[in-house]
């Protein structure tokens, strides 16, 4: 397979991590990373950089690692292969800003080897708003289908349906937000494009994260809230928490395979809350975003 | 079999609840339980009762539940059985407490029944300080083996063992509180008593519940307390949350089986919070409680 190296990838992605922090931290205009050089036991590490007590964000993750190993019994039955050789490198985000009307946005890109034979590509872009503003949404979706369709037409719709499958909280019967586009195992033989032209799309996401979350930033960072917004923030936040830890794969998989546990649960907000059978109130705010929270929701439409 | 039926086992829960939740307004002094009644989907259902910002308890509950119907597979594999027509009956209660030097605390009684034909009974009593302090936990376990005693000597040891491998937060390496007993599957073979004997013990511990917290909770609900033990509290709630979202077989079992998730989650903290690699002062009480979060700890002997 005449395919960019893994070492390459990594490369790449390291570099689009330092685009971020850089972009992320233009964007806030006050608090800026700290990083954490971390080295894991059973080989490779990573960067992890974290960002608290902003003027928009209250806590974020940038983290960049490549590691590799022996996967465990437990993953590698969860991924149905045989081979226990693995390589992983990848960036991942997650910002939790202090305004209410400022989404929470995650963010992945990885690659991911077995033996250095099997391969794929993973990732995707996901918006958690504590409120769902229509045209927010609307915008969003329209960049990833953007970026997308400059690669395959058919990623759109099925990294779409993709998302909207993944981010489901079955207990809540609800989704984790608005959803976005989410491939994994992504091959040449499931797409039209070549191993670099996949390559080249994960990074495509990569460098849209930043000028994507300005732009839903500063339409909302400024917004007046109140206390009840806050409170309102804080449980969907709960339900974030109840999102990454009872379903999240990345999660688990970090957790299974004896990952930094700080970096992985970055992924957490800085507080959340949980009220016993909140009810929003009929014709509310909260009530009009629960109502959205749902899979199948053509936002290019709305 | 010639044992107490399922239904005389629901009756006599419903009573244990009945008496843990006037011991509980006692306590508390200020606020008193809402209950609601439901009914299961699949079959059976339930009374939640919970209790929210008293003078002791910020949110807690008691939940009393008799369901029924068909296990899912998922299920069934994990619990190793062929059977799949179910009934279950227990109490089941989380207290957090307002002030951080008053521990939080769970117990479960419950008893299982499959196609009327295997049955067991489980449950146990565990603390979760947010500080270890020696002198309450050697009274909680004195308790706890005392209870235990009047059954069979080789409870204690036993449970004891089973409770710290249970409540333990495998990806950060400490268990969740300092323990307590734990046990399930427990069935006449397993020991020296008969089912009713079982039974009796399973009572005993739902009944020594209130006296029991009532102590730990009167020697340490007026201690003035700082915003930084507030936070401590917070971030010890975090794992609370983490322990009972990753690995609780209890919370497992009630979203598999779509039960009633707000009484399910009723278990989860007020509030939480995560702070990015918080490390506790050296010679900090935070520092001190950390230490003791392990497995294998003699809490008689200290």
């Amino acid at each position: 397979m005449n395919v960019i190296s893994k070492q390459a990838i990594a490369e790449r992605y390291k570099h689009i991590q330092d685009e971020i922090c850089a972009g992320l931290e233009a964007l806030d205009g006050v608090s800026v990373f700290e990083e954490e050089v971390w080295q894991r036991d059973g080989g490779g590490g990573g960067r992890t950089r974290i960002i608290q007590n902003g003027d928009v964000i209250e806590k974020g993750g940038v983290n960049f690692s490549a590691v590799h190993g022996q996967l465990p019994e437990a993953v590698k039955k969860a991924f149905n292969v045989d081979e226990s050789d693995f390589f992983a490198t990848g960036v991942s985000i997650v910002i939790h800003p202090n305004n209410p009307f400022v989404p929470i946005i995650h963010m992945n890109i990885r690659y991911f080897e077995l033996n250095d034979r099997i391969r794929w590509f993973g990732g995707g872009i996901d918006l958690t708003p504590h409120y769902v503003q229509l045209e927010d949404a609307t915008y969003f979706h329209q960049q990833l289908k953007h970026i997308c369709d400059e690669y395959d037409p058919a990623f759109y719709p099925e990294f779409k349906a993709l998302a909207d499958r993944y981010f489901y909280i079955k207990h809540r019967q609800e989704t984790r937000g608005i959803g976005g586009v989410f491939y994994d195992r992504l091959t040449p033989d499931r797409t039209t494009i070549s191993w670099d032209g996949i390559f080249d799309f994960s990074c495509a996401l990569g460098r849209a994260f930043v000028p994507i979350y300005r732009e839903l930033v500063n339409r909302n960072r400024h917004k007046a809230y109140t206390e009840a917004n806050k409170q309102w923030q804080h449980l969907r936040r709960g339900r974030y928490v109840e999102f990454n830890l009872v379903y999240d794969a990345g999660t688990k998989f970090g957790l299974e395979t004896n990952g930094r546990v700080e970096s992985i649960l970055m992924s957490l907000p800085p507080q959340a809350q949980w009220a016993y059978d909140f009810k929003a109130k009929p014709g509310s705010a909260e009530e009009h975003t629960l109502s959205l929270l749902k899979q199948g929701v053509d936002w290019l439409a709305s």
